[in-house]
């Protein structure tokens, strides 16, 4: 075998070279915390700040254990615990999809844990946390994660904990496992489950009748979990975006590098677009449509269209006959007449499920038709056949359909492209559609999420040792030096009609027409439109001078005078 | 305005603090030219080695004024070029597809040619050239450009030329702008179209009777110009597929992190394989196929399908439900009963058309069953209905199915899933597809890429100011210096049969069964398989200690002993 080969078979099991070196990367620490070398936890005291909600009244009701703990105070980190609680045993789980970064808030939790404590990891997810699949992390363990994409450490799962007899499994799995604390790493319905779980585990528990501690820490590329100063950002929606912002940026410079095509992109990001925003301010596109704005302003699909049909002839005109368009994930559920025509469908195919059942795809359409009211038929004629297949297709258990199946972006290309034909034939317009999703939730985390987590995990971790419990960690402040809080996750739950009943939930942060990251959008976007002004962001960097930035929506919405992000500074 | 909106607008066209970053990165230089801050042109000599192909008599007859002054011998730099020629006029032109580093090479050639000799650009390819659509190069727009993605500097075409109408409007080009000399920045076909030029120009050009030298640069991210030690591989080629090895590896670290899906990637890279066997090679996968192994093992559809499908089952009785199946872009055309398939489809409906004309899809293909060969009516009928469709759809001009149109990701997985389905129904087999093409195109150059472009461009403009014509400029050596050679483009042209004539062209480098780097991937596939030991080679870095390495097929198949690269070192 030669050196080399040699060599690349130890590359493998996540040991390229660039795994290898990012694995021995110092990130910043905020100052509290001490230095990488020397680690302490810190303690919290209340700030003036108290939150609540519409429905805080009626949530303290249900909550009476956390909220009279925290009185729903925020905290903030104000030096070193010197009498940190010890001996404790933390479990740490993650929860839904995967971003990145989740292996650093693991190894903040170890750093600060340390010898006097041990932490377990919870195997798949709330699933092993029911079944008590955990094991013990070794120094070993997180010298190999450090920095790395992923969640495989301990991987995940979508399970909720809400039935009685789930709580009772945690219940046990606390018992079996002697635990003191479990730290849920997850999105907005996670940490709702981490606020049910703190409640429910906050006393008779163990033997000696206390309870066991549950912290949050707010994960998801989506962004849509975010509040104001405090929780500027989800982790992970940094390198997702910073990865997407890359193709995005390369797919800009194709185009007028080739001359002939018009790229629709789709971007992953559930409901809210804040990722198409973020991509959009870090590219500067041609066109990018944000969901939030379509819903505000009643937005038809017709107008959508002959939107950017008025964009890729006007540029036609000039000479340009490429660019892209940027497409939110979810941007179909906030057209309106769309939300309502397949509401309607939901009901009639409902109603006529048997006389529809042997009608072939031809058939179908037109008894449909005939059921519909006159707007809805329309709307339904005006789009292409696979589209009123699709919204005619097999609905899920609860006798919805799958929106997100619908293939958005393919749908505007061919609407485009009627719209254009019978406005200006002469125009052309060759096309591509991508979508952008999988391969920025696992990327390595950027300079930002390596950092942000890191410290995510030394706070949660700190606020088990002061003993606190049924609060999120956060670090806000982030171009300054970074502060590590703690937000009580009762003071953020809202009462919301979900499957037909009342829950208690984190409210989803959609994007803002009126935020600061919007208006400058809504102020540069025409100007984007009429002439090539697309910037690249290039490849997210470890290391040297374009490793450290801030998103720009944060950036913005926080109003940071730069993008440089100052943690340890 | 804020500072912040205000330092936004700047980043706009091309300015984000990533690309700001670049323009000021000193890449490295082989030792013969200097350094950058004092830059000379090199002389070269003739090495030992001649070329020929098996049609390099012939070759020669039709090369007559390249062969003689070329000898067909490959030329090396040996020193300072103390007499360089001056007050030259060079065009140069980017022809086909872009490449990541296409702007460094017009860098590279700028930097050599100075104040002495003036730069011109062609814009949008050899259409530009026709056309005589040129300006001069200025010091600023190097500044810009330097280390950039993209060709859309002076942007590009797929304009071929060879009619004697074409060599007019190029000759009157030539007069019109005062040419001495056109660089040709292309693929294999644009080479080609760089010999032919050469020989054309090579005298009784202009007033003096003298010629234009032609200078062809190889690039092309399929990775299909490749020529043994003296062309270790076209340029492009490293950045595209790191980026696409990034995204695989991303995908990678998702599978084991949500542990559902199998993802089946498609890669870009026309005919050969390269770009399949590069992102193997990195990234690890549990599949990967490459075209040219199952073309030489003649493995038909079904083989290929079950060969996958064992992975599938085998993994999934080991409780690893989750996987990654690289395919390269041109596979259908080197299975061999597709492509005999293919081409009696392509007779039969060019004797059939008019009765085939007002049918149905599905009375199509009932007519077309009655009229195939027994072998191909049951392997069509062993594909899925929207395949059949697609293979009896309208033909181009030349009465050709585009195979290119083939969504071979979405066939494999439908035909894995029935063949689990047959095997053994309860193995669970959520699958996802993605191709990755487009975004890799024009990336910013990886720092192999930046390094080896400006070199090339180097080397191109001390071959113009040594009076040089019909050569290629490579550098090899890349792990010890790096060294500028020029490779005489005749000695590498055959003759093939294309559109029905015999045409002399430099042949396409598939990728070899017997090379290093497909015999080591051969060693480690069945290991891959088995078990998740898939790396993550993570961003390309421009800056530390993961920036330097060589593509791994190059390092392989070069017997260099590790990957790092060493120009100028």
């Amino acid at each position: 075998m030669s050196n080399l080969t040699e060599s690349l078979i130890k590359m493998e099991k996540h040991n390229s070279i660039f795994e290898q070196q990012i694995r021995k990367l110092d990130v910043p620490i905020c100052k509290v915390f001490g230095n990488m070398k020397s680690l302490s936890p810190v303690e919290f005291s209340e700030t003036g700040e108290t939150l609540s909600t519409k429905d805080t009244a009626q949530v303290n009701e249900s909550f009476k254990n956390c909220v009279k703990a925290s009185g729903n105070k925020v905290l903030a980190a104000t030096g070193t615990n010197k009498n940190p609680l010890s001996k404790k045993r933390v479990a740490v789980l993650f929860s839904g999809g995967p971003a990145p970064g989740g292996h650093n808030v693991v190894a903040g939790l170890y750093k600060i844990l340390g010898k006097e404590n041990t932490l377990l990891g919870v195997k798949a997810g709330p699933k092993g946390l029911l079944e008590g699949d955990l094991f013990e992390i070794t120094a070993a363990d997180i010298d190999s994660i450090m920095n790395t994409g992923g969640f495989d450490f301990l991987g995940s799962d979508r399970t909720k904990i809400k039935s009685e007899e789930q709580f009772l499994s945690v219940k046990k799995t606390c018992l079996n496992h002697k635990l003191d604390a479990i730290v849920v790493i997850g999105g907005d319905d996670s940490n709702t489950n981490a606020a049910i779980l703190a409640e429910y585990l906050s006393s008779d528990i163990k033997e000696d009748g206390s309870g066991v501690q549950v912290i949050g820490v707010p994960k998801t590329i989506d962004g849509d979990l975010q509040i104001g100063d405090l929780l500027p950002i989800s982790f992970g929606f940094d390198t997702a975006t910073k990865i997407y912002s890359e193709l995005v940026g390369n797919i800009l410079q194709d185009t007028p590098s080739s001359r002939k095509y018009w790229h629709f992109v789709k971007l992953m990001g559930r409901s809210a677009s804040h990722v198409a925003l973020e991509v959009a301010l870090q590219t500067k596109p041609a066109v990018a449509l944000i969901s939030e704005e379509v819903s505000e302003k009643k937005m038809s699909l017709a107008e959508i269209v002959e939107s950017i049909a008025k964009v890729v002839i006007e540029r036609s005109n000039k000479g340009i006959n490429h660019g892209v368009v940027l497409v939110p994930e979810g941007i179909i559920e906030f057209i309106p007449e769309m939300t309502s025509l397949i509401e309607e469908l939901n009901e009639k195919i409902a109603v006529y499920e048997k006389e529809m059942h042997n009608l072939s795809g031809v058939e179908k359409r037109e008894f449909i038709y005939s059921k519909l009211t006159a707007q809805h038929a329309q709307l339904m004629a005006t789009l292409p056949d696979y589209i009123e297949d699709m919204l005619l297709a097999e609905r899920d258990s609860h006798g919805n359909l799958q929106v997100s199946l619908i293939p958005t972006e393919q749908l505007l290309i061919d609407m485009v492209k009627s719209s254009i034909k019978a406005t200006d034939p002469k125009v052309p317009f060759k096309t591509l559609n991508h979508f952008f999703g999988y391969e920025g939730r696992c990327g390595a985390p950027s300079l930002f999420d390596a950092a942000y987590c890191l410290n995510l995990g030394l706070t949660a971790a700190s606020l088990i040792l002061s003993g606190k419990t049924g609060y999120m960690a956060s670090i806000c402040d982030l171009n300054s030096g970074g502060k590590p809080v703690a937000i009580p996750l009762t003071g953020l739950l809202n009462i919301e009609r979900r499957h037909g009943k009342d829950e208690m939930v984190i409210e989803k942060a959609l994007a803002k027409t009126d935020s600061e990251a919007f208006k400058y959008f809504a102020e540069r976007r025409n100007i984007w439109a009429k002439e090539d002004l697309f910037a690249s962001p290039g490849p997210r960097q470890l290391w040297g001078p374009a490793s450290k930035q801030t998103p720009v929506t944060v950036a913005l919405n926080r109003k940071y005078s730069n993008l440089d992000f100052k943690i340890g500074e």
